[in-house]
């Protein structure tokens, strides 16, 4: 029996999502510790993707198979009281998708807050300058919609079969100093969203023209990247 | 010279905004060390009013006295240098408005989270479960408006003339699993809007009715309180 588990971390203490064998900290081992100790069974953890050091999730979705799973309620409650406090499983349903494979769309979020000064509250946000030009950040943003070669913009070192990507949406929300970006697209590439948001905020702050933005789907490689921390990047949502 | 800062803090390693003389950390005393620090003098900070331990601000307002400030971009600068990571002053400009007995409004915010599960990414919010029901507790807020009597909001202890006082605006924003109260009054008592949020909560659960909350605002006394958390209240703005 497979079953889709939508679960939310924090970032902050894992060494990605993917398990290692550096026996480093990772989402997935938390999760496939905790499962064996629940199911008393081995179970592998399949998820939409990897996410990087120090990302977050709202709702990352994973499948798992296993047929020792009855009351779904009393799964919940016993999983999140083996996990530790930055990783929980939100909801777990049956399913016939694979977690990975079957993935249509994905948002991420990026959080950033606008000031002149390193403000608390703020800890999962990247601060911004206010002189940066949320017009022109927007434009650039558009510039994405639709299918590109994102190969600029993903991480050398990646090893992927096409680096075109579609984005279906972007938005943007901003409340008072907050400023939050959304992107949907039908997949990312390695620091994708967060070299996207480090050009970006270049074209806010006019050191790079939207010209020059628009070259980066175009030309070839370019040595320069901006990659945005992943303290202020969030896995929002999976959809199949 | 008159001076009014906006300051931003997150409570959690405060006890609270003002100076106490048992050494426990304060806001009040972080910023009077690194004005003294910067100015080479002592000055008394005087705000809005204090907020208790825990409590977080993204907007006080407090004012200083000082002849000896010249440059106000030099002076942020300086004192964010010198203030630790938690307290960070905003702005500065002078000012004839008298921080406490001048503030016309004041602006709280608190915020909630709806899950059965306690979630990452969600420290500085209350969880409430999700058979709380919203439509009930924004008719429990509707009751607040205009000017009542709070004594029973009012945690004992406290010490002042009237405990009348007027609610402009009640707020309620909903985002996902993120709700957002805001309050907006003449003033506050002490622990006020954690004991409204405390008593909303119970109406949300139907533990107390419409009628029984409305009774918190003309019948005498009652010894029960619902205060709700520290850890995710805001002062939100001052309005002069």
């Amino acid at each position: 029996m497979r079953y889709l588990l939508i679960i939310s971390y924090d970032g902050t203490n894992f060494s990605g999502f993917q398990k290692q064998n550096k026996g480093e900290r990772t989402v997935q081992q938390e999760l496939e510790k905790a499962l064996k100790i629940l199911l008393k069974q081995d179970v592998n953890v399949v998820a939409s993707g990897r996410t990087d050091a120090g990302v977050h999730a709202y709702n990352q979705a994973v499948h798992i198979e296993s047929n020792v799973i009855a009351d779904k309620m009393k799964f919940l409650h016993s999983i999140n009281g083996i996990l530790p406090e930055d990783v929980k499983v939100k909801s777990i349903k049956k399913t016939n998708v694979h977690a990975r494979f079957s993935a249509k769309k994905k948002t991420y979020l990026y959080k950033m807050y606008i000031s002149d000064i390193d403000l608390p509250l703020y800890n999962y946000f990247l601060r911004i300058p206010k002189n940066c030009d949320l017009k022109l950040m927007k434009q650039a943003g558009e510039i994405l919609l639709g299918e590109h070669d994102f190969k600029n913009f993903c991480a050398s070192g990646s090893d992927v079969k096409s680096t075109v990507k579609t984005i279906y949406s972007i938005k943007w929300k901003k409340m008072r100093e907050e400023l939050h970006f959304y992107i949907t697209g039908n997949g990312f590439l390695y620091k994708m969203v967060r070299n996207i948001i480090g050009i970006i905020i270049q074209v806010g702050l006019k050191k790079i023209t939207l010209d020059e933005f628009k070259n980066y789907l175009i030309l070839p490689y370019t040595e320069k990247h901006y990659t945005a921390p992943s303290k202020a990047l969030y896995l929002y949502k999976v959809v199949y």
